[in-house]
């Protein structure tokens, strides 16, 4: 069977997640047919898309795909060639939607879920249809700057999800089997674990904790994952070096990590200490960290 | 007591890191003292200067300060204001060689310890004439690009030293504790915990376990720190909406975090997965990681 290419895209929840995948389509040039059952979801989608279509534009993406409101999630999918899904996090609301899409959608159209929490055989029980075409696709925040998706499902769907994917500039990783927060987000909980028992043990301040990543290894790890840097680790040796002469210290390590306790006093601590830590308004930031990770990442696609 | 400028330093042991902190002293115009016991070291480290030096100049740092070599590390630190040591992490050997810096140095001069691995309560026990001017001062590989420097020990001397490496360009965390690991080693270790668990559960191979972090996470890690990360991950409501909402899934994640087991099968697949994963030889990686951060250091001192 010969497969069209993509050209419609169905996003179904334009929320923070929704409307950053929508603004991605749409400077790809393709066309989207939204729906989102909030009163709201089309003005606040189009001033989404205000803020983060120029920014897209700097990156050079500048199509200007046509975007169609649909008014059930039926309408949104019955011409679409890709679904993406965005919803809130409830398995039973994924559920059920999934198992909506699946049936009103053409058999060959991808159904890709931007879940974080939930796994693939969670969701897709009640697509009676076509589930072998139902993936999880999980995009990083924010989606239209964060170049990684974590796909898990059907080896078949998964690679052709993963070539749209990559047309768009995204990073496609493809887990060989599911597993609850996939990959980024189980590395990015288990560093905080850390952080967090470290600012209650008193070792130091939020902003310090902060920094000493910030300033120290996350420099390296804009470019280079944890196996590739520890290979850098063991010198001439490469990791042969660092397993024979380092890996026995790291195991030791492991059994120092700390476990800390999930209270009012670490919460308290935490709220204390980012507003210490962030003297501007959250917009400030977030506009601050696109506009750094728009220049890393023309840095990153010159290299 | 007026506290002179310190312009003379003894760096003892100039393997990797301190050759890389006698780089970034020579490029501030600082007069360098150094002392290593192998008989090749003055012939390793001029070899390492001419590979490090003109990436500093790149930083603008075009400082040409003079390098003696001493024949003893007493002949290094008696004339010297500042001393960085260097030496292997074995825990009697610094003992030892700390407690000859401390008998053989200005009261004045501060004594800064490099280690990664051991405790500042634990090197400083031979330290009989002025142990409150110790301090561990732990640098990022490659020292003289990675701002961080972790330090501890008393705050007096800790403040001394901070206002030192800050004018050198270096960000220095200073710990109100001490912690095996410091800081940001701590926090790379409880990734790499993970990381492998998920390659030895087979979730991912070690290619697509780097990607996860240097296209995902690790790009925003380059700017923001964990906290202000989920601060930013709170939407509007910042780290008060994230704790509130999203505070009790990270613990149920944590519950579900791995440990993996340090076996043969375990060395055999990060082997073969750094083999898979990184085409170019060692020397070729580091310098291209080198040249990369250089780039993102320009752009983060632009911003």
């Amino acid at each position: 069977m010969a497969i069209l290419p993509i050209r419609r895209i169905a996003v179904i929840g334009t929320g923070t997640v929704g409307a950053s995948w929508t603004a991605l389509f749409l400077a790809h040039d393709l066309t989207v047919l939204a729906w989102d059952p909030a009163p709201e979801a089309a003005t606040r989608l189009r001033e989404q898309l205000r803020q983060t279509l120029p920014i897209l534009r700097e990156l050079g993406l500048k199509g200007e795909g046509e975007l169609h409101m649909a008014t059930t999630p039926e309408v949104a999918v019955q011409t679409a060639d890709f679904i993406q899904e965005n919803a809130p996090e409830t398995l039973d609301l994924k559920v059920s939607l999934l198992g909506r899409l699946d049936a009103a959608s053409s058999a060959q159209a991808l159904i890709a879920s931007s879940t974080s929490a939930l796994r693939l055989s969670e969701i897709n029980t009640a697509c009676q249809h076509h589930p072998e075409r139902v993936i999880v696709a999980h995009p990083f925040n924010p989606p239209h700057l964060i170049p990684l998706v974590e796909l898990t499902g059907a080896p078949a769907a998964r690679q052709r999800a993963a070539v749209f994917y990559r047309q768009l500039g995204k990073y496609p990783v493809c887990l060989q089997r599911e597993m609850t927060g996939h990959i980024a987000n189980r590395l990015s909980s288990a560093l905080w674990r850390e952080a967090l028992y470290l600012l209650q043990e008193g070792v130091a301040s939020v902003a310090d904790i902060d920094a000493a990543l910030s300033q120290g290894p996350g420099l390296r790890w804009a470019f280079l994952g944890p196996f590739i840097t520890y290979h850098l680790g063991g010198g001439e040796g490469g990791i042969e070096h660092y397993l024979e002469h380092l890996g026995e210290s790291q195991v030791r390590r492991w059994a120092n990590l700390g476990e800390p306790r999930w209270d009012e006093d670490l919460k308290q601590r935490i709220r204390e200490g980012v507003a210490a830590a962030s003297h501007r308004d959250i917009a400030a930031l977030a506009a601050e960290r696109d506009r750094q990770l728009l220049q890393l990442l023309a840095l990153k696609n010159k290299a």
